[in-house]
């Protein structure tokens, strides 16, 4: 009887374990329950840093189906368009560019900060590490490794590019973006590999000097701008995958993000 | 006793799962103990289908660190450039642009043949059914929703455009491809979302008429061309993150292909 209750004791153990996991590895080799875009869509329409500037963007149609039974364009953009990547040597000379970025530090866990209260009162709010502390009240701390990124809720602004570069009589913008202060503890105390947000820039608009950016890609780290769908992203427990075009010496790039949800 | 014996067993159990495991969750949020990268840097030398083409591969300094406090660049390039993705719209009218391929079929697990043996004696070789047989005697079945890459042994030339193309005498490229009954078997058979290979085309040099593409595109699967990295990357067991330029009405585009490994 002492094998036939051991026995049955593991047969529980083992019929828990695999209901736990909800995706064994026997039925679900990926085992990850979903993927989450976190990249815009590239056309001519998307809201740049300087106004204008997207009549960069250029495409040509090269070969259609009618004529040449295949389908095929050449386009033109700047590095810096769209849901794009700052590359360390976007700021900081001799660091990496983007083809040099470790691919290990572009697979991260995905830390999603929201601060769309305090932008809806300033919108020049800078994220602060009175938010971080917040965020890992609640979450616990942020692991190294990581990747951090501010929802602001400015991704509702994506498709009206004036209210998106929301720029003052002056011609100053204003957006929210990421304090200095609050990227000297993600760096020196939480050791993350990258900064995210939904906004045109890291820094928040009326920056003059760039001050995250000359710190945090001193630092090595790299920044995503434009990123979309945060509000629909988990603010914990995701993998983020970030994908920059492998451009040789570039400064940045186009990039495609997915937030991989186990 | 009895509960005692059944704790026991519990707790074996247990133990087991967790060494089983290797990486708990609590230990390793991402759960991939590695990524390879399978893709080639894009840079004027990289070889093209059309003679020449890399020509249209054009990088513009438009900033830098001296002048302007930053670096950056805008770049123009073909959409079937270095390593890159054929978009169902490439060849099937009124099917999915390179935006348009729901981000779900992106994340796959990969399946990698090795075909470097029979494109040693012939280099106009096809991929066939009989060397997926092959690899399923040895690896199993092929589950529904990989993502199916040819390694033939080409990227050995990556790096000498006038051996990679191969072009004879008359101007037809000599490199291998996929054969249509694999293509056919993998669609019907094998439900597979895409094709790659480590060559210019997932057809054979000598393809006149685009077999492969216009049946695969045709039903909805992508094509990666120029992958780079397959003879590091494990026959089976890891996923695939492929990740296009989101491009609108784009007929493919520059792709960043990532490997994780479990």
């Amino acid at each position: 009887m002492k094998f036939k209750t051991f026995i049955i004791g593991y047969v529980f153990a083992l019929a828990l374990f695999l209901f736990a996991q909800r995706h064994p590895d026997a039925s679900s080799p990926v085992g990850f329950r979903g993927v989450i875009d976190l990249t815009h869509t590239v056309n001519p329409n998307v809201p740049t840093y300087e106004a204008g500037e997207n009549a960069a963007y250029q495409v040509r149609t090269v070969a259609t189906i009618e004529k040449d039974k295949y389908f095929a364009r050449n386009i033109s953009l700047p590095e810096h368009f769209g849901t794009h990547i700052d590359a360390p040597a976007h700021f900081a000379p001799g660091s990496w560019t983007v083809d040099q970025i470790p691919v290990e530090r572009l697979v991260a866990p995905l830390v999603v900060i929201a601060i769309n209260d305090n932008v809806h009162n300033n919108p020049d709010y800078q994220l602060s590490v009175q938010d971080i502390a917040r965020w890992e009240e609640v979450n616990g701390q942020i692991p190294p490794g990581a990747l951090v990124m501010a929802n602001t809720g400015w991704e509702s602004r994506w498709n009206l590019a004036d209210r998106y570069r929301n720029a003052d009589a002056k011609g100053v913008m204003h957006f929210p973006g990421f304090s200095l202060e609050a990227a000297k503890f993600l760096v020196q105390a939480r050791s993350v590999v990258g900064l995210g947000i939904d906004t045109l820039s890291i820094d928040y608009g009326p920056s003059k000097n760039f001050e995250v950016h000359q710190y945090s890609l001193g630092h090595g780290l790299y920044h995503l701008e434009n990123v979309a769908n945060l509000d629909r992203t988990p603010a914990t427990g995701t993998m983020a995958v970030v994908a920059p075009m492998k451009l040789a010496g570039g400064s940045g790039g186009p990039v495609r993000i997915m937030a991989l949800v186990r």
